[in-house]
């Protein structure tokens, strides 16, 4: 795992608060009930289930390629002579970020793929977490939990193909973007009216501070 | 403030003029009635409202992500050893900016983030105004009312995103891209029918030029 | 004006041929009968008058912005310490291009812009004009007429914004993509159902070849 | 031919395998009898001949431009003083080539460009073939036939151009993305529901994996 350099937060106590049922060693998650949902295609309500498991979210973790970004990968000559990978990242997901962490939520990107692309915008997002080029998201996530101290209800994650399945079943919040696969569709708790790299994640940051009560201090800075 | 490169006019006077109504210190615009809108999603009229707006604006100010771009941002390597981030900007855009300052409508970019590519942008086209890298566009504003001895009747501001909004609100005419969220929707004299990076800033500057009675000048140039 | 490197045939004789009707020095195209068209948005019919045009059709030029890419600019740092400029190029529409070549049409780009990335689809695609970053369009289109023997009757023109329209209304062939602004959709004698940077040019190719009878020999080939 | 450096199985033995149907040297595939296909615009059925040749298919073939990627073309100033050329590759194509790998089908490219990117991609993606810069490609499917020992009923092309024709002609299984020209759509066996550089390539692996028998094996992964 690396934290991202330049997070100022590194080494911050663990997350554990008293509103944490149970332990994560169990993951008792996959007896959860599912909510009943009914999401129409690239639109959808937001249910509230969602709600109610928004506000307990302390840690958003995210995939990158399709969340982050369209899932467009572009490969350039790199001065070093190396070839470096470049991605498009969104404007409104890059400001949601930052409120997040003003809000004390914290977050981070679990991706197999990584580089320059992703790094620098964990590092510009101020993130706790960057987990890259790593195929097996489950020991990642456990370890994240390990060092957070948060139990997987406290955690929210943001994947939009069946490689994140793993960890959409058995976080607090699981969510896809509007271009997710058909078999995220079928586990996420909500699927976000934007897709990846069009501002989905600024849709899951919005629902994480309207269920926390914290959208109308963010709102309130701009309605000067 | 940075004033970009190359602009020819960095000295220009101040472009105070006679119809200028009040000081900016009251920024009495909060109080000025708010037309009746039907807006459409992505299409929208000009209303007559917006061009008696328009006949008085001397200087357009925008944001940059979201309204010169379609929001997206690229971090690629730089030959120097850092990170250089781009973004795509329209050639429409481009052209009616040469316009604008042809008809002494002064153009300026206020944006929280920065760069080589922003700067490039301000600076071929001839730019009176640069602000990046500073997330308080309220007190760029007030400077940029200082300098140029305009009032905000007098300026237009084209925002896509709450942080725009203090400005969007203060502006004789505040204008949002087709892509604009919900709060900008709200407060906005005018939404574009282009989103922003498709054509966006040349809508504006066309309604500019038409309600100046300046249109008929660039095209009669066209017109052989 | 800049004849591309490795064009391989910089110093062909004129193109002039016997059916060309009067002198380019009249340019009578204003007199000539436009005809009806019906154009719904995006979408449109080969009417037979363009087919016809078409059959005349010797050089094919085009502007670059909006017609051989979708507008989009992107700017980056260059090795050498200065701005690129780059935008998207269609695999389509370079096909296409090779194939006008074959079939004795030649091709040139004039654009009020310039940089490496169309000097390099010029050159690749073995355009015999290349004429940037001077807005003085009509002055490069006479120069043209002039090196090439032709006359404008036997000239096609793609163009997608008002600073193309002195050139649209000489043209034997004028022809706007998918995405051209109202003022070129009223004088163009076709609009491509493809949009710009989209296989707008491929569009156009297709069209004279069918016009004069080389389409077969094209397909030809791949019918194997 | 160039094998992909780091494919770690250049030298694997060949793929000829019992259910190899006649040689390929005769390729009788154009007396096939062609399925009676209703494919309507951007969307299709997996029809059932589809599933029957696809469960014959030991390699993919496919062009780049438009397939792998949505045909875009960037040109960009290389370290080395050249020009290099780059193109955005999809991440649901990327993770289904890995899957094709991890089902014994092998993938390879024969695209007319080249350059680093494809390069890239055939690497990133342990691809057996990639033949680039070469127009021929109906020379190049046949030594890629010889070299496999594979019969054309094995092979599947996806291919979105006129150019690709004489090769989705005499292929096993002929697919084409969802934005395929319409001499594509006469031809393919299948069009994909997504388009090239949106998923096509991944629509195909899952349909070769579903044919085969494979595809559980593979969602059981992530079924944890």
């Amino acid at each position: 795992m690396i934290i991202p350099d330049g997070s100022g937060h590194a080494d911050s106590p663990p997350l554990k608060t008293p509103n944490c049922i149970g332990t994560h060693q169990g993951i008792a998650v996959a007896t959860l009930p599912r909510m009943v949902r009914a999401i129409k295609k690239g639109v959808s309500e937001q249910p509230t289930n969602s709600l109610e498991r928004a506000a307990r979210i302390r840690l958003l973790l995210m995939d990158c390629d399709g969340v982050l970004t369209d899932g467009t990968v572009f490969f350039l000559p790199s001065p070093d002579g190396a070839i470096a990978e470049t991605k498009g990242f969104d404007c409104h997901d890059g400001i949601a970020l930052r409120w997040a962490r003003q809000a004390d939520i914290e977050t981070g990107i679990i991706t197999g793929r990584g580089g320059l692309a992703v790094q620098q915008r964990a590092k510009s997002s101020d993130m706790r977490y960057l987990v890259e080029g790593r195929t097996d998201k489950l020991a990642s996530f456990e370890e994240i939990l390990t060092d957070s101290g948060l139990c997987s209800e406290q955690v929210a994650y943001v994947g939009d193909d069946i490689t994140d399945l793993p960890l959409l079943k058995r976080v607090g919040l699981a969510v896809g973007p509007a271009n997710s696969r058909p078999e995220v569709r079928e586990v996420a708790h909500w699927i976000t009216p934007s897709s990846g790299g069009r501002g989905a994640i600024r849709d899951v940051i919005e629902l994480l501070l309207k269920a926390q009560g914290r959208w109308e201090e963010i709102t309130a800075r701009y309605d000067i």
